[in-house]
């Protein structure tokens, strides 16, 4: 089969990959879509020294199992379930975890994947396969009300107009009235601005010290050091950008202003798959430019550029229309 | 007056300093007994770029004012109670304010300071002098209750067997029974023991990533990158340290783990002065040497020794015996 593999940091298409052999409870999923994220970009970079197959956000068609012949997506973290940290109810924080695309597992940039069975959704029917390869950001953007209690009148100010950021600031105009993306690219920004959502450039943004919660989704080393300027004594910074390497700054104003940092990962799928057969998240919009799976590494490169959104891989058009 | 004086990084006793000069709301305090703080020693090595005289854990008497002859501590953060941010309720947070010794308002390690009255409390009878000026920095003990929700089964790690480490430790205690000192200091380490509090040498302690709470009180850099090996992951680190200058380290364990990561400073005085009065904190064998002011210097250099625990300064003996 075909596949975008990752070894020893040079990225490649294979096209006489040897098919996914499905460990014990896993399913074999033939890939329809995928899509690709930041975090592909950093394990490129070396993040993770992640060796194997990319991609992590993928619609396909589960060829076994309970939900066989139907669409799925599938959550990323391939967890034990029986160490003390599965049993406590933290199973996307299993030490014993392989992560799909990430560490230790083949992911999804192939014509097919294997997938533990108990972590495949089946895709609702109002959901095109195309609206479903966000699935797995979406439910990330969903794990920020999930982790913090906000209010209604909460001032919100998401960092980095990209496609978490963006996904982000949907989920959180849901819950928040004030909520401001923060970015450098007018193009990006405008698609938020046509949701009614506020914004502002960053050469503009004079707001300091005044956010209740900042999330920080710029993927830059520049993004936390910046949200500690926003966020107001005793708020909240969320965490989502991963980047591989340490990065050096000043931690006394951290405990001075009492700030709290949280990190945060993975969500909850059935929340983004509900958002999305609701309609009330748009995502179609992101799509910046789409590619046949067999040019996956010209589409990675694309989803470098700064005016890019969103890049989707067409695995197989033909298998299921939707 | 005596004044023991930080000034362009250099401390000095001045033995002809001219007497505070209270501003509106403020009150004279004629100071009893003073303690040295690891931020002193950190503000000696240039943290705040403070100067100034040095001082913020203090019990004096009052020259005026509902406290007039009685003995009083006072809070550190002199706020100006009509900006939004202490509208809002946090003036230990408020932008105008300055703080006692530490930035902008002279300190203690003198014969008199200018105290806000607003910021005074009177010690209770039962309060000896000297426990009286364990006030404040057992007021930033009880913050962290006051910021975490923690129940009776947390496991909870204290990094730090110093003046901070243990009232931090004696306090959780109170709310926890699962509280471990992680030190390097035998003889420190014996105090807490004698309490009934489990201590570990770091050398000895391997723990890692079980512990729901880990309060940072190192006093060092290499604090919070051992915080965040002994948190579980969702975990909390909170954070007490804080030290001069920038600190470099990674950031994806963070979100990956979804660690929170919560800075936490000044603390609640009614709580603290009720704890020393129903005397089940014991803070008089923290007391390690004790010099008058007029020895100031000296008591700053015994101070940064790794086997002291708290310095007292006497200031004035002979006003009150208790």
């Amino acid at each position: 089969m075909r596949a975008i593999v990752l070894e020893g940091g040079r990225v490649r298409l294979s096209t006489a990959h040897p098919p996914p052999a499905p460990l014990k409870g896993e399913i074999v999923v033939r890939v329809l879509a995928a899509g690709i994220c930041e975090t592909d970009l950093q394990l490129i970079r070396g993040y993770m020294e992640f060796n194997g197959i990319l991609g992590h956000e993928f619609v396909g068609v589960a060829q076994s199992g309970p939900y066989a012949g139907r669409r799925v997506v599938g959550e990323i973290n391939c967890s034990c379930w029986t160490c003390g940290t599965c049993l406590a109810g933290r199973p996307t924080h299993c030490p014993n975890r392989t992560t799909i695309g990430i560490s230790g597992h083949d992911g999804a940039f192939a014509d097919a994947i294997a997938v533990p069975e108990r972590n495949l959704h089946p895709v609702p029917d109002a959901v095109s396969t195309d609206a479903a390869v966000f699935t797995e950001p979406l439910a990330a953007a969903f794990e920020i009300p999930a982790q913090l209690t906000l209010g209604r009148k909460s001032r919100v100010v998401v960092l980095g107009d990209g496609r978490l950021g963006n996904l982000c600031a949907q989920v959180l105009a849901r819950f928040c009235d004030d909520v401001t993306v923060v970015g450098k690219h007018h193009e990006k920004l405008a698609l938020l601005d046509g949701l009614g959502i506020a914004t502002a450039l960053l050469a503009d943004f004079t707001a300091r010290r005044t956010a209740d919660v900042v999330v920080e989704c710029t993927g830059s080393e520049t993004g936390l050091p910046l949200a500690l300027e926003v966020v107001r004594p005793r708020g909240t910074v969320l965490l989502k950008t991963t980047i591989a390497g340490a990065q050096t700054m000043a931690w006394a104003p951290v405990v001075i202003d009492e700030i709290s940092i949280v990190g945060s990962r993975c969500g909850p799928f059935d929340r983004a798959l509900s958002a999305l057969a609701e309609g009330w998240v748009s995502v179609l919009p992101l799509i910046s430019r789409r590619y046949d799976l067999s040019a996956g590494i010209e589409a990675l490169e694309t989803a470098k550029a700064a005016d890019v959104v969103k890049v989707l891989l067409d695995v197989d058009k033909d298998l299921i229309h939707m």
